[in-house]
C-alpha cells in the first residue's frame, strides 16, 4: 500500500475477501495504513466482532468513519480490474476527497507470496488432488467419451470434498472444474488464455472435452482443478488409451525434461521469463516447438501462480520479467499437442524454495494407460 | 441504443458476446448504428467471415474502422456494469475522440426479451431439466449427505447433456451448479443474493449443502441450474425424507398458491413489484410472513429473468418498476423457511404471454418423498 502511494484500501471482491478475512461476504472490507480494518458488511446477518459494521450500503462508510474519528484517506487503492467501472464511480463517489487509485498490480503481488498457513492448505490439497487422479483408470469404461470419463473424475473430485467452483482472474475466463482433452481435440483452439484448448460441448463454453469417444491410440489429457481447501492446487496428467506412438512418449519425456529444469530453476530470484524461454529452447532442441502449448494456437506461457484463483501471479511466460519469491506457489505445465494423438506433457503445483520448486502434486508423472 | 443516445456499442463480455453472435470468442464486436456490426477478433485462430477481422489489441480499432470509411462514434456504449474499470479506461483511450455512456442497462433490457430462438432452446431446458429431477427420488440412499446427493444430481444433470457452468450477472456472485438445502440449513443466512442461503462446507463458498445427513422427517430443497443450450431454465423441487409435519406442507401449498396466482399476474403490461406485493400478501394472509423467502435473512424478491445469465431482468422485487414484456422467460420461486424442517417451496420457469405465464420446467409441483 505504501509503495503504491496509498494510505487506505477498499477490498469488495470475493477472492480478495476471502483472502483478507477468511471468508466470503458481501460488504466493504476497509483497510487504512493507520488504524485497524473495518470490515463493513451487508450479507449475512449474523456475525458480530470488534470490526464488524453493518451497514445497507458503501455510501454509509465515509459518516462511520468520521464518528468514530477517522479521517478520509488521502489516496485509497480500489480494485480496479476486478470491479467493474459502475463499481469504480460508486466508490470513487464515497471517497469524494481522495485520490483514487488501482490496487489490484499491488494485491496479486501480495497474494502471490504463500503464507506458512496457505502453504499448508496446498500441500492438503495435493494430497486429496492426486488420491482423486490416482482413482481415474479405475473410472474408466471402454467406449466411454471425454465428457462422460470427465463427469465420472468430477463426481470423485466432489465426493473428495471439492467445492466444484474453479475461481479464475479476469472476467473473460471461464471454466467448469477443468478440461478433459482427447485425441484431435487438444488441438482445437479456444477463445480462453488455458494452456491448452478443446473445442467444449457448445459456442457458449467452447474449452475441454467435446463428446469424443476414446479410441485406442488416443492421449488423454486430464487438466482438473482441485479445490478442496479454498486454495486451488493445479495439476494434469497425461493417459492413453492402449499404447501411443512412440514420438507421444518421447515428446512426453521432453515435457518432463521441461518440467524438471524450470523447476530446478524456480528459485527466488529468478526472473520469469527465463523459465520460459528454457521450456521453448528445450522444446527447440527436441524438434518439438511447433506443437509446444498447441499447434495452430500456441500459449506462450509453461506456468503460473495458483491459490485462492488458478491464474495469479506470477506468469512465466514470454516478457514477464516478474522474479520468482520464496513461498511462491506455481504450476508448471509443459504440455505438446501430436497432431492425430492428443495432448502429453504434465503439470504440476510447485512450492519456491531456496533449493528450487518442491513439487506438491505428489503422484508419479508418467502417462498411465486407462485400459491396463 | 438510440433511446440511450448512443450511434454505437462496443461488447467484449462474454454473456453478450454469445448472446450477440451465438458464440463465446475473445475479441471486441463492434456494433454501429449506420454500418454493419464488425467483430474485432483475438482468439481462437481459424475463423473467417466477412465481419471478422483479428487483431492482437483494441488499440487496432479505430485504424481498421478508418480504412473502410467509418467514421468514429459520436457516442459509445460500454459494458459499464460488467468490464472491469480498467478495461473501461482501455476501450475509453481507445474511442477518446467519442462520449462514452454504460450500456449495461440497456442491453439487459434488450436481452430480458427473448426471441422464438431463444424460447425455444428454454423449452428445450425445461425437459431436460425436469428429466434430470424426475430421477432424484432413484438417487438418495438412506444415510447420504445433502452434499453427497447434490453430488449424484450434478452427475446426471451432466450426463444430460449439462455444460455446468452457471452464469451469474454481477462480479460478486457465484455458485456452483445450484444447491441443495436439507433441514436447518435451509435457514442459514449466506452473502449472496439468491432466493435462500446454505451454510455451504467452506467459508470460500458460504451457499448451498453443509454436509448435512438425510435424516427422517427433513424437506429437501432441489434448485440446481440446468444449462443444457447455453439458456438456463431455473426450478426448484422439495423432496422430504419419509413424512412432514403438517405446517410445512401447508405452507408448501401456500407457495404453490403464490406460484399459481404471480403466475396468472404475468402478462405484458403487469408491473414486477405488484407481483412481489401478491406473493407477500398471500404470505402474510396465511400467517407465514416471518418464514417467506428466509428467516432470519429474507429476500425480498419472488422471482427474476433467467437466460444466459440466471439473473436477468427483470426483478419481481420490493421496487422493482419494470412491466413485464411479452417473451420475457421468468423463473417464479415462492419458498418458505420451516424451522426444524427445512426449506419447502416450488421453482418453475415461466413463458410470459397474454394469457399469463406458460410453464415451461414440466413437472409435478408436489413435494416427493424421497423414501417412498
Amino acid at each position: 500500500m505504501c509503495a503504491a502511494g496509498a494510505d487506505a484500501c477498499l477490498i469488495t471482491a470475493n477472492a480478495n475477501l476471502f483472502y483478507a478475512t477468511g471468508q466470503v461476504v458481501a460488504g466493504y472490507l476497509y483497510i487504512p495504513q493507520q488504524h485497524e480494518p473495518l470490515l463493513f458488511l451487508r450479507r449475512p446477518v449474523g456475525l458480530s466482532g470488534d470490526h464488524i459494521i453493518y451497514v445497507r450500503k458503501p455510501e454509509e462508510i465515509i459518516e462511520i468513519l468520521d464518528q468514530r474519528g477517522i479521517s478520509p484517506p488521502k489516496c485509497i487503492m480500489l480494485e480496479g480490474d476486478v470491479i467493474s467501472h459502475s463499481e469504480w464511480l460508486r466508490y470513487e463517489a464515497v471517497f469524494s476527497g481522495s485520490a483514487v487509485i488501482n490496487g489490484t498490480p499491488a494485491i496479486r503481488k501480495a497474494r502471490s507470496v504463500k503464507t506458512d498457513f496457505e502453504i499448508s492448505l496446498f500441500r492438503r490439497s495435493g494430497i486429496i488432488h492426486s488420491g482423486v487422479y490416482r482413482k481415474i483408470p479405475q473410472l474408466y469404461r471402454r467406449g466411454m467419451t471425454d465428457v462422460e470419463l470427465s463427469v465420472e473424475i468430477e463426481r470423485e473430485m466432489r465426493l473428495a470434498g471439492s467445492y466444484g467452483i474453479f475461481r479464475v482472474f479476469g472476467q473473460s475466463m471461464e471454466i467448469f472444474i477443468g478440461s478433459l482433452l482427447a485425441g484431435d481435440n487438444a488441438a482445437a483452439p479456444s477463445p480462453y488464455d488455458f494452456a491448452l484448448g478443446g473445442k467444449g460441448q457448445h459456442p457458449s463454453l467452447p474449452i475441454g472435452a467435446d463428446n469424443t469417444v476414446l479410441r485406442e491410440g488416443m492421449a488423454v489429457m486430464v487438466d482438473m482443478g482441485g479445490n478442496f481447501t479454498g486454495y486451488m492446487t493445479d495439476m494434469t496428467r497425461t493417459f492413453s488409451v492402449g499404447k501411443l506412438p512412440e514420438h507421444a512418449y518421447f515428446a512426453h519425456q521432453t515435457a518432463l525434461e521441461i518440467q524438471a529444469e524450470t523447476a530446478r530453476m524456480a528459485v527466488p530470484g529468478a526472473i520469469c521469463e527465463n523459465l520460459w524461454q528454457r521450456a521453448l529452447d528445450i522444446a527447440d532442441r527436441n524438434g518439438l516447438k511447433n506443437c509446444f502449448m498447441g499447434i495452430s494456437q500456441q500459449a506462450k506461457f509453461v506456468g503460473h501462480g495458483v491459490g485462492i484463483e488458478i491464474n495469479e501471479l506470477p506468469v512465466l511466460g514470454a516478457r514477464s520479467q516478474m522474479t520468482l519469491e520464496k513461498n511462491m506457489m506455481i504450476a508448471i505445465e509443459p504440455k505438446f499437442v501430436i497432431a492425430g494423438v492428443g495432448a502429453v506433457g504434465i503439470e504440476n503445483t510447485f512450492w519456491v524454495t531456496d533449493s528450487g520448486g518442491e513439487k506438491i502434486t505428489l503422484l508419479d508423472d508418467q502417462i498411465m494407460d486407462l485400459t491396463a
